[in-house]
């Protein structure tokens, strides 16, 4: 690696948190003084970049970090970036604080801010997938995402406590409005009887019948996990709709909400952020740029920032066919 | 203990489920046996009892329950024990199942539906509180208010990891319908700025003035935690008048909803659990009853049940002046 | 999926206990009723078949415990199934028991029992691979791997609290007699300075060396992970040794040891072991045999059980690396 | 509270680190700008008095820190402050820092330091009692205790699924040299078949002969928690021969170590740790020295130091009763 012309990396995290993300800022941190060059925090994403919000980082500044859920450089959604005008003062704070490239770590809203600011200055940057919903395209996993399941079967683990002292049916709404990583596979995990996802059409009725089924079994109570971005109205509407049916359901209802953004991350996660937060330095040394490190088939890639944006990882048909044999 | 008139005691789990319910009952069917007196348990509470839906226990029925948060007892109110009939049948299985006294494990609704039953029938039975809510007197814990607030703090500890990224204002409800023992300590344990409780008058105005003395000691986010029962409206009312006055905040409501019931018990609520349930049995020995098992000053007492159902806990004042020093 | 012939599976875990392995049972159980066949569960590993120690397992028969470490159906190593008389028997209750084919869930060396066995009595099976050392060639992750590795990330981070505090160098044992998978991972997640492993050959001088130069740094305590089964004799004998040249270190040696085999499992596990459970029983319906169900790049593949058995997953050299920048 | 002689409070923390330490300081530092006087943090304990390592302390200091492990100030033993003159250098640091009273957070050697200093050179002090081991005369509780419990049930309850799937015997030490409170809890919480604690005579033969009444009673698997400071030679001695009287047991050893005093802390202790340094720091500034804050039936309580040192809590007879009933 001997781009000589990349002597000092500004990293960002934008977007919303997600447990990891300070693994993988340590990580670029220690990557560049690892390969001698200098590193720069940027606070608040491309806030702090319009309003020269930056800290210098050394090897020790990210120490006792890996294991903290959050972002110690904090995120923000920032408006100003939207502008043109905007991107000119952030333009002008990387000149002026010598930022030769950057390390963007948040979700496709981030990369697609960072890949305009791209083609506008010329900024050579690289993406790291940090996002608990897990979709985005050219990774495996996104980072945060294995701690969100924990915390989220965790979380409905204790739910099932109280669903079978009582007989009672739970409606949990977790995490993902477009896509259903979250609520299949912790709906699996957590032996949901049903579960709603964006992907998939599904109607109350067919609802109905697989709690009927489920009662016809001798199951005495059940979860349904369903996705915020599910397509029946919402989790109130849909337990309203099911105990019009079945009124002798004693159904509650559940929304996990924010807990499932932090929390101190999984060592999956922290090792997917380490191994991200490395690879995207030494990409920009390789002069690589408009990228997005990620992993697959436990492989370092990169993939073209607008294939990350535009594609999506698919929900895989075998799960779904799992998650229906095991709610028999 | 020469009690020769009691040779079978019945052990049933009533009202909300509560972390430690199993440990309780594992005790009771151990010092029976310790006893050499017979077990039976009574499933779904007081509707057991009266459909007679109960089964033998011994010292491995039990086994490996200790950590298991809910009840395997099941637990249900019973409309039908209400009524004098349905108390009658009640009876008349009592007498069936050859059952001498009762462990009642629950809350005060449960207690009541137990005084009423001994005032009738002149049943031996000894309460063991067994409730999150902390709100019977009688006993410096309830069984299972330990591990809610446990729960609870690593939930709001996810939140502040949020809160702290975004510079976000949460408002967390927690249970607490008619005390504020849940929201008081795990209000001081996560660094609450403001706690919002049954017990105290509060308005919309301190609250604003509380969070406006944080940002001005340089606190740029702040977790609010409010107790399900307190006066203001509930918190989606208290989060939108707050906004009201303070657009600029970046305000994010939780209601923790029913995880804060289940979960493997902690230490301390299955050590509580199982003296309390041990207490239980040997007080029935001692032909003790009408009285509940609780612990104060780490001493095992018993407690006249009207007095445990009428009396309550109070918030100590202390408490509440450490929560304002922390807030500073 | 039309094999008439086979119209009942027994499963069976063997091996050293992994949590998932009762995820799996509950997915082969659930897969046989899908599919309109019987399942029963076989006691102790091989022990129970020449025991004839079986049940009869429903869908029913496995609620409640896809949250569970352990294995409910229990697991022995035997010794009489080693000898030809021990297969002999075992052949005979499947007769018996009208067992028309196995899923083994365990670890290579319940594999090459199941090989054997095959090749006398020509019984069709599917491995599944339930071990924490994630050391089985063909699957990316063995059942279990994950929950160990964040039970080892939690341990460390509360060793690395009182490291911090008392300026302290912990020297910490973890499991991986013939693999550094869990060393390595847990290694980079808990920010340690050295990891010894298996498959490298390490000094006593190369880790002097890396903790000198993490004092050069400026850090003043230090994590170093070893692998049951790293070269140099021992984490006793090391800490010895380094103590000797460095007298002024305040060394503490930590042995995990068997928590590291328990607990819950993480949603990633239980979700592999219900995929893979399956996916055996499956397979073993399309006439397949002999081979074990893994996932590779997040599909189900099948493995030549032979293959499972002699070859072996390697270190990643980039992980290597990695935890090298890491510790910078 | 019109003490106006002291206008500003050292706090440090000394001996073992213990989960809550943190939260303790925190406590300390906000009560001194509630009643407007300073606070300064001294690092290493009273080695950092000797060194003048010293850092001044605001309300915003100590944030983000209530549920963290360890201590930010760190801990040490020192040499020096127990010889006069390390004590005369300290007393000079005191008077150059214009430190006016001292909050000792720390176990009773800790205590005895200060004690000492205090007649040598009349600084005013209280003690806080941090510590896992709970064994300090004068509060119900030490900080840092009921984290230590949960951590150990938490452990045990996973040792307990290997136990229980391989039908093995484990032993489990866990700390406490002169006091068994951690063992008798976490081992009543833990379902332990036998518990050897420092307090009480045992024998090699009485635990077997429990073992043995365990084995008639149908139970395949025990557990055994033993205090690090029991009377029989230490935990791999137990094992070894009770395998000599055993060789059919499958005995497993596990130590736990130092994760116990690990963790970020649960509510209760952060809970308690608030309440006390908020109470030493208004004990004197009413004049009160040489006393411990403590908590008794939930009150707060000072203790002459003297005492806190001297005496001890003792085990509750009513505690080994409940193990034995439960272990039937």
């Amino acid at each position: 690696m001997t781009n000589n012309s990349i002597k000092k990396i500004g990293v960002l995290t934008s977007g919303g948190d997600a447990p990891g993300m300070n693994a993988a800022l340590r990580a670029v941190v220690r990557a560049c003084k690892y390969y001698n060059i200098s590193s720069i925090g940027i606070r608040q994403g491309y806030e702090g970049l319009i309003q020269n919000d930056m800290i210098d980082l050394g090897p020790r500044s990210v120490k006792n970090i890996i294991n903290q859920g959050g972002t110690i450089l904090k995120t923000a959604r920032s408006e100003e970036f939207r502008t043109k005008e905007g991107r000119q003062k952030a333009y002008d704070n990387l000149l002026q604080n010598e930022i030769d490239a950057l390390v963007i770590i948040g979700g496709d809203g981030s990369f697609t801010g960072a890949n305009i600011f791209h083609q506008e200055f010329n900024v050579p940057f690289i993406g790291v997938p940090g996002t608990i919903d897990n979709d985005i395209f050219g990774t495996d996993f996104t980072i945060g995402y294995d701690t969100a399941l924990n915390t989220v079967t965790e979380a409905i683990d204790k739910l099932r406590d109280t669903a079978t002292s009582h007989d009672r049916v739970f409606f949990v709404e977790v995490m993902g409005r477009d896509a259903g990583f979250i609520a299949l596979n912790s709906g699996i995990a957590s032996g949901a009887q049903d579960i709603l996802i964006p992907e998939q059409k599904d109607s109350v009725e067919e609802l109905c019948e697989s709690l009927e089924r489920s009662e016809e079994t001798g199951k005495k109570s059940s979860i349904v996990v369903i996705a915020e971005g599910e397509q029946l109205g919402g989790v109130y509407e849909i337990a309203k709709e099911v105990k019009k049916r079945h009124p002798e359901y004693d159904i509650r209802v559940t929304v996990l909400g924010h807990i499932q953004r932090g929390g101190s991350p999984s060592c999956h996660d922290r090792v997917l952020a380490s191994r991200l937060g490395i690879a995207a330095v030494e990409g920009l040394l390789e002069n690589k740029t408009n990228l997005m490190a990620g992993i697959r088939s436990n492989k370092i890639v990169f993939t073209p920032i607008e294939e990350a944006i535009k594609k999506h990882n698919e929900i895989d048909a075998e799960l779904i066919k799992v998650a229906n044999i095991l709610a028999i």
